[in-house]
């Protein structure tokens, strides 16, 4: 099947969430795509200093400025949109993304391994991975940034039947593009790495996020991969249901020849 | 603590054990280093197309040509050397590398993940991946060529506790150097990756060998690469210790962060 898949790389503006959301909208406006990848935290900048910080931008989906208004979006352009954002549930806070597609469906995942500071405000994930369907039954998993540095990650979503790794970042760390090479090669899976650009600087502290967002083929190939300071949407047109097809030599299947126990996986 | 770890590559030629051996020993002579990996089937080639051959030149440690003279070297020059093997045992074989002690201590290694045609000759290894103490007390994990390709084996030796990753290889597809790089950032353990280079030709089957031959850091960095076709003996000074501290960030354990009751690992 031809699949046109997205990724959207940019520079949000610290806590300046309508603004970000209407720059956001205004590049998607003009795509033609199936699923659009956007980055980690997409709408609120990542260096938050305090609870109430996150709180002023954090959303409960279905409810919140930014999920009505990409649900809109989604239907009008009849295309999947996945974004991270800080989510409030229970009186805690995740950092989180959604996919939400045309027919209105929408799926929710928590970030299981937090990175640094996040873990000042956020609670790990709880419900760990899982595969979403996104436009035409495309089988997508979702995981966040800092997740790239577990194998079991990417592991465990393509071991579930993802074709496609979503994979909504804010890179600060020189590692992840060229390691997340390697996860669609372990896997035999597409993936998809959006990261924001620019310098954040919040309460004394500053990080630079590294850009070079990517599109990546089920051998770790480069089919796209964006300038560490652009901001830009592009598109490149696959088939996801190569990634059903684990072969790797005559006699190898990245999936048949594992050989778990063997493995020591504590 | 200071440890020299050495990498060599070289073009064996099929079937010529004898041959074979006298050029590695020549090369070893004047090396002095505590640790020296060479490559997967180190001196017998790797294209077998019968039963007979392999039989032709497999080993039984502590007996055979191989073995016995590597035993003498490791104990004259004080180094450990690692080597991968046709193994005969029980009437069949494996595809295994041993790891030879200058106190005559020796540990082999099955292959878990067997690669297209060896699976026509070797039996899968049954004792899956266990930590061998080297000269010095330095824990090395074993891994073979192929077992790159699953993020089990490498994960599995490093949380049992492997400082380095050696890697006794004949690479014929183009990923497992730069993929290792994953293995040892994601571990936070040094790798050496030895592998075979030139052309060779068996009963209408031609593989071409890649070379590029490695010893890397724990975050992935390359502290030597050989090219696609050298023959050569590289040594580089480590402390193996390093590897034991796993801190990604203030916050971050490469080990400690990891979460098992998130992972499918069927």
């Amino acid at each position: 099947m031809k699949y046109r898949v997205s990724v959207l790389q940019y520079r949000p503006e610290f806590l300046k969430k309508e603004e970000n959301l209407k720059r956001v909208v205004a590049m998607l406006e003009p795509i033609e795509t199936d699923l659009v990848v956007l980055p980690e935290l997409a709408f609120t900048g990542y260096l938050f200093a305090s609870y109430d910080e996150v709180d002023l931008v954090a959303e409960a989906p279905p409810e919140g400025l930014v999920f009505t208004t990409l649900l809109d979006l989604s239907h009008q352009k009849d295309m999947s949109i996945l974004y991270g954002f800080p989510e409030k549930a229970d009186g805690v806070y995740y950092n989180s993304s959604v996919l939400i597609n045309p027919d209105g469906s929408f799926h929710v995942y928590r970030k299981v391994h937090l990175y640094n500071r996040e873990k000042l405000w956020f609670e790990p994930g709880e419900e760990g991975f899982s595969v979403h369907i996104a436009k035409d039954g495309v089988k997508i998993g979702q995981m966040i940034c800092f997740d790239w540095s577990f194998p079991e990650s990417a592991r465990s979503l393509s071991l579930k039947g993802a074709q496609i790794l979503c994979h909504p970042s804010n890179l600060v760390l020189p590692w992840a593009q060229e390691a997340m090479k390697t996860r669609s090669l372990e896997n035999r899976v597409f993936s998809i790495t959006s990261n924001r650009t620019g310098t954040e600087e919040n309460a004394g502290i500053s990080y630079y996020f590294t850009g070079k967002s990517q599109i990546l083929g089920k051998t770790g190939e480069i089919l796209k991969r964006l300038t560490d300071n652009e901001e830009a949407v592009y598109t490149v047109e696959i088939d996801p249901e190569e990634a059903n097809d684990k072969t790797i030599s005559g006699k190898n299947n990245a999936f048949g020849d594992r050989r778990p126990s063997m493995y020591y996986q504590p």
